[in-house]
């Protein structure tokens, strides 16, 4: 039998890099906030999925007048965000209990998963037990040390994305194991003892954080219609 | 005196990752080939810059087309392209024989560079004998090791960009000296035993490569006007 699965949404950002008074998630981009893309997409990919939200309580009443003014109906449940990511994640997994199930953490900010990135990410982490998405480096990078900088091999480096899919089980002990301010699941995982096993994500998969971000969605929200 | 001004736009790329039949160079965005908002840029900063563009000989010819398809006067030396990006570049400098003056060096698929970077590009350039344009990472990376991969601190990598602009003495020299297919210029001076000096670079001046990469131009560029 397959296992459950399960979308962890986390979205506790602030609008502060976007100079925006409202927090970048609600942020319009395709004629609706940036959250709802997100969260359609895992519906999109499997209805009966679960779809656990983490937003911080201050944005909850909002969040729930705007799936009414946009009539947008996908069932989800809330949680309360944490002061950290780690912190949201962690309260996220306290709300699945079904050890057995499957989990994908994803950024509420990035609304242009793809349908294909979800189903690997699924795919693959029931067959390996993880699969973080990372896409290759395009540009050169440099090492800074001291007060200086070195080249390093690109090829050597992955650009690390969501979503970030674990057996329920074992991101579950991850999390209750490590205390810290890990900000992404990987790292959790791996100081926990974990193997991470990397699978293809997308360029377009873009975690939107700043107002240039934004017009970037724009663009490829158009593109998909 | 202050030192004279050269742009070296190198333009060497085929159209191979877009699937497009016209090296991506060609291709129009916001109403015009993507090379003329690169070369236009760099007359906007300074009217009395030498610009330099490194082009294949085979690709000379439609170019010049397209200038007169394009009414596009801005003058401009066109060099023969090599078979590598670091032949095409030590082309270009070939042609500078002011050994005081000082060159950006700037590829031709990053038409949005901005007014502010290329003029901090020759100001530190020349109190610091180089100016490399750089951005954090806003992603997480990891580095592949063997047939795994670890997670490494990102605020220790930069993305690097270009202009890479230098002292013209320097840059020459080093060409002369490395012989090598390094595919920019801060490692070709680096391996020539210069300290390379980062500056800010902009997020919004991305290396057009893919079909993704060609819609967040238009989209930044429709922006600009």
């Amino acid at each position: 039998m397959q296992p459950n699965e399960y979308a962890l949404i986390v979205a506790g950002g602030s609008g502060s890099r976007m100079q925006s008074s409202i927090p970048k998630q609600f942020i319009e981009v395709g004629n609706k906030p940036i959250l709802m893309h997100t969260i359609e997409a895992f519906y999109q990919f499997n209805p009966a999925i679960t779809i656990i939200l983490v937003l911080p309580i201050s944005d909850q009443q909002y969040w729930i007048e705007l799936c009414n003014k946009y009539n947008f109906n996908v069932q989800h449940i809330i949680k309360n965000g944490g002061k950290t990511r780690f912190e949201s994640v962690k309260n996220g997994l306290k709300e699945i209990e079904d050890e057995n199930g499957i989990v994908a953490i994803h950024d509420g900010v990035r609304p242009l998963i793809s349908q294909d990135v979800i189903k690997n990410s699924f795919e693959s982490a029931y067959k390996k037990g993880n699969a973080i998405a990372a896409v290759p480096l395009k540009d050169s990078i440099r090492e800074l040390e001291n007060n200086a900088s070195k080249a390093v091999d690109r090829s050597k480096y992955m650009l690390i994305q969501t979503p970030q899919t674990f057996m329920v089980k074992t991101i579950k002990e991850a999390y209750n194991t490590i205390d810290s301010g890990f900000t992404d699941d990987a790292s959790v995982a791996e100081n926990a003892g974990i193997k991470v096993h990397l699978i293809e994500g997308d360029y377009k998969n873009i975690k939107i954080t700043t107002k240039e971000d934004l017009l970037i969605a724009e663009a490829f929200i158009r593109l998909k219609k």
